[in-house]
C-alpha cells in the first residue's frame, strides 16, 4: 500500500483542474497582453479567473494579484506593505513560515524595520494581551501572523487579530497558504490588508499562487517589468497556474463542508487510534483538539525509542507511507524544524506531521496505525 | 486564414513539451523538497533538468537557478547583484525592456544606484567608446545590457561587452530572454556574468524561466523562504514548468540550426516581397538586415497612410493575422513602445512587429503580404 499523508506539503492535482489547464496548453497560448486575438481569448480566461477567486473570497477583481505561488506572495506582502506605507516596526511570531520569516528578518537586516517577536507557549499559543501592548508601543506597525500553521495546524483567530491591528492603525498581513481551500475568507468580513494563497496546497498546480490586498491598503510592486496585473507584477503570466488555482479553489468551495467532514473523520479515527495503540503518544501544538487546528494536519509526537530514533520517517517511508518531519520546504535540509523547537519539543521524541486530503481513506489510516505498531511494538 | 506572427510575444507550446509535462501534472505530485518516495522522485526529475540546462548552456547545475518566468529572473540578477556586489552605478541602454528598465529605474529611486544611460543612434546601435568612457569613469559598476532587442531584433557583442565590462571589473547582466533557444549560448567561453530565460519564448509554458549566474559572482536570494534552489529561491517548485523550459531548451538545441534556416527564409522572403510589393517601405533597428538582427523578428514601418494610420494592427487582426505593434508586455496600455520613440520614430508612420517561429510557413508570409498590400491599395 502506497500511502500520501503529506497534504501540507504539496497536494496531488484534481483531474477537473487539469483539464481546466489543458486548452490553455495546446490551444490557447496567445500572449494575455496582446491586443489580437490570440492574447485577447488568453486575456479573458485570466480575468475570469480573478473574478471568480475574488467572488468565492468575497473581494474584488481589482484586489486579487496572481503570484507564482504563497512565498512569492508573501515577499510581496512584506516587502512592499512596508515599504509602501513606511513602516518601521514589525510584529510577528516564531512559529511563522520561513517565506514570512526570512523575509521580515532580511528586512531587518537592511536597517528597514525593527522586529518584534511574541512569545508562544509550550502548544504554541500566542498571547494577544501581548499583541496588544506592542500595538500600543509601536502603532501604524506590520503585523504578520498566519491564520494556521503549517506544522501544528494551529488556528489563529484572524477576526480578533485584525480588529487589534485596525484599532492601533497596523497593516495586518495574515500567511493563509494552509487554509485556503479548505477554510471560507470572507474578506468584505474579515479585518485583514492582504491574506496570500498557494495553489497547490488544494489540488491546483505548484508554482501558482495569489495575493490579495484591500483596496484602500495598495502596495507598490514587487517584481518590475511590464504592465501586468495592473502594474502590480511584471512577468508574462503563467497562464496555465492562473487558469489552474481558480478552478481548484472553485472545486474547493463546491463542497468545502464535505471535504472537511470526511477529512476530519480520518484525523478523529487517528488520533483514536493513536491513543488506544500507542501507549504515550502526544500531539504537538493544538493539532489533537480538532476545533482548535487545521482539520488536515495532526502533528504526533511519538514515545522515545532507540528503534525509532531519528529513523521515523525513514522507516515510515520504507512502509509506503509518506509523511513529514517539518515543512517541506526545509525537510530536505538537515536543520530541525524551527516551529518545534519554539516549542521546546523533546529532543528524544520523534515527531512526524501527517497531513491529508480529501483523497485520503480510512483504510490508509488504519494502515498507517497498524505500521505505526509495528515499528513501537519491538521495545512494548 | 489565422496566421501567427507575434512569437516574440510569445510561443506555442510544442506537443514534446506537454507530454513530458503531464506525467508531473498527473503522477508525480509529491513536493521536491519531501524526503519520501513521492518527493524524492519529483526532485530527481528537477535536477535532472537543472543538470540538462547546465549541460546545453556549458555551465554547471549550481550556477542555474530556476524562477517564474525572465522579468523575475532579470529583477533577481539586477536587485541582488547591485545589493551582494555592493554596487553604486550601473549603466544600461534605453532600448532593454521594463523587466531591466524599471527595475533599475526603482533600484536609482531607492538611492542605491546611480544610472547612467548609453545613447542610441536611430537604428538602436551602442556605441561601444561611450561604454567603455563610462566603465573607465565609473569601475565596478552594473552593465545590463540585453543580447537582442525584442522589438527591433538588434543583436549585441556580448563578447565584445563582456571583456569591456570584464576589464573594467564590472557585473555584466544580459537579457538574453530572445535568444535562448534560438542561438546558442557557451557560458564557459562568454563573458557574461548573468544571463536570464523565460520558457514561453521557445516554445516552453509560460511562467517557467531560470537565471543564470557564474560560480565567482554569486548574488543573494530576492524571494526568500525556504531552502529551495539551493537557498536561492524560497517557495516550492514550479516542477511542471521546470520540466517543461527543460525540454524546449533541449528540443531548441537538437534542431536550433535548422530551425534558424527555416525562419531565416521566411524572414527573407517576407523583406524581398515587402520591398516589391510596398513602395516606401522601411526596417526599423537592424531588422531588416538579417545579419545583424534576429532571425525571429522583423520590425516593418509602414508608409504614411490615412485608412491603416493608428489602425495597422486592428486591420491586420480583422485579417486573422497577429503581429504587435511593440512589447506584449505594455500592447495592452495604450502607451506607445519606448523603444521605437527611443530611436525617433515617425510618429506618422505605422509600425508592426513581424515575429516567426519553426510553426510559420511561407504560405502564412505571402497571405500577410497580400493583405497589406490590400490594405494598402486603398491609397495607391
Ligand atoms: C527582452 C525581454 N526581456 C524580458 C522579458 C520578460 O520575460 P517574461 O515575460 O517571461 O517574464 C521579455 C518578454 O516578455 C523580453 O522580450
Ligand atoms: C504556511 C505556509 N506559508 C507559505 C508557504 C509557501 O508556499 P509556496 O511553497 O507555495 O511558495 C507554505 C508552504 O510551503 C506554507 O505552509
Amino acid at each position: 500500500m502506497k500511502v500520501y499523508f503529506d497534504n501540507a506539503a504539496t497536494t496531488a492535482m484534481d483531474d477537473r483542474v487539469i483539464e481546466a489547464m489543458l486548452p490553455f496548453m495546446k490551444n490557447h497560448y496567445g500572449n494575455p497582453s496582446s491586443v489580437h486575438s490570440h492574447g485577447r481569448e488568453v486575456r479573458t480566461a485570466i480575468e475570469r479567473a480573478r473574478k471568480k477567486v475574488a467572488e468565492l473570497l468575497n473581494a474584488t477583481p481589482s484586489e486579487i494579484f496572481f503570484t507564482s505561488g504563497g512565498t512569492e506572495a508573501d515577499n510581496t506582502a512584506l516587502v512592499c506593505g512596508i515599504e509602501t506605507h513606511g513602516i518601521k516596526h514589525a510584529i510577528t511570531s516564531p512559529l511563522e513560515h520561513h517565506a514570512v520569516l526570512h523575509t521580515l528578518e532580511v528586512c531587518e537586516q537592511k536597517g528597514n524595520i525593527q522586529l518584534h517577536t511574541l512569545d508562544v507557549n509550550a502548544k504554541g499559543e500566542i498571547d494577544l494581551n501581548q499583541l496588544e501592548e506592542l500595538l500600543k508601543k509601536y502603532p501604524n506597525a506590520l503585523v504578520s501572523l498566519m491564520h494556521a500553521n503549517n506544522e501544528i495546524g494551529n488556528l489563529n483567530d484572524l477576526q480578533k487579530i485584525g480588529s487589534l491591528a485596525q484599532e492601533y492603525g497596523a497593516f495586518f498581513h495574515s500567511d493563509t497558504v494552509q487554509t485556503m481551500g479548505h477554510y471560507t475568507h470572507d474578506l468584505k468580513n474579515l479585518p485583514v490588508d492582504a491574506i496570500v494563497a498557494g495553489g497547490h496546497k488544494f489540488h491546483g498546480p505548484k508554482g501558482s499562487g495569489f495575493l490579495y490586498v484591500r483596496k484602500d491598503k495598495k502596495i507598490h510592486p514587487f517584481i518590475h517589468g511590464g504592465a501586468q496585473e495592473r502594474n502590480m507584477r511584471g512577468g508574462t503570466e503563467n497562464v496555465i497556474g492562473i487558469i489552474g488555482i481558480a478552478k481548484a479553489l472553485e472545486l474547493a468551495y463546491e463542497d468545502m463542508a464535505g471535504h472537511e467532514a470526511h477529512i476530519k473523520a480520518l484525523k478523529k479515527h487517528f488520533i483514536e487510534k493513536l491513543k488506544a495503540e500507542i501507549p504515550g503518544v502526544e500531539f504537538n501544538g493544538l493539532s489533537g483538539q480538532t476545533d482548535k487546528s487545521l482539520y488536515t494536519v495532526l502533528n504526533v509526537s511519538m514515545p522515545p525509542s532507540e528503534a525509532n530514533s531519528g529513523m521515523l520517517l525513514f522507516n515510515l517511508d520504507l512502509a509506503g507511507i509518506s509523511a513529514s518531519g517539518g515543512s517541506a520546504c526545509s525537510s530536505g535540509a538537515t536543520v530541525g524544524s524551527h516551529v518545534l523547537r519554539a516549542l521546546n519539543h523533546n529532543p528524544e521524541r520523534d515527531s512526524v506531521r501527517f497531513s491529508f486530503s480529501r483523497f485520503n481513506t480510512i483504510e490508509e489510516v488504519d494502515y498507517t496505525i497498524e505500521k505505526l505498531k509495528e515499528l513501537y511494538a519491538v521495545e512494548a
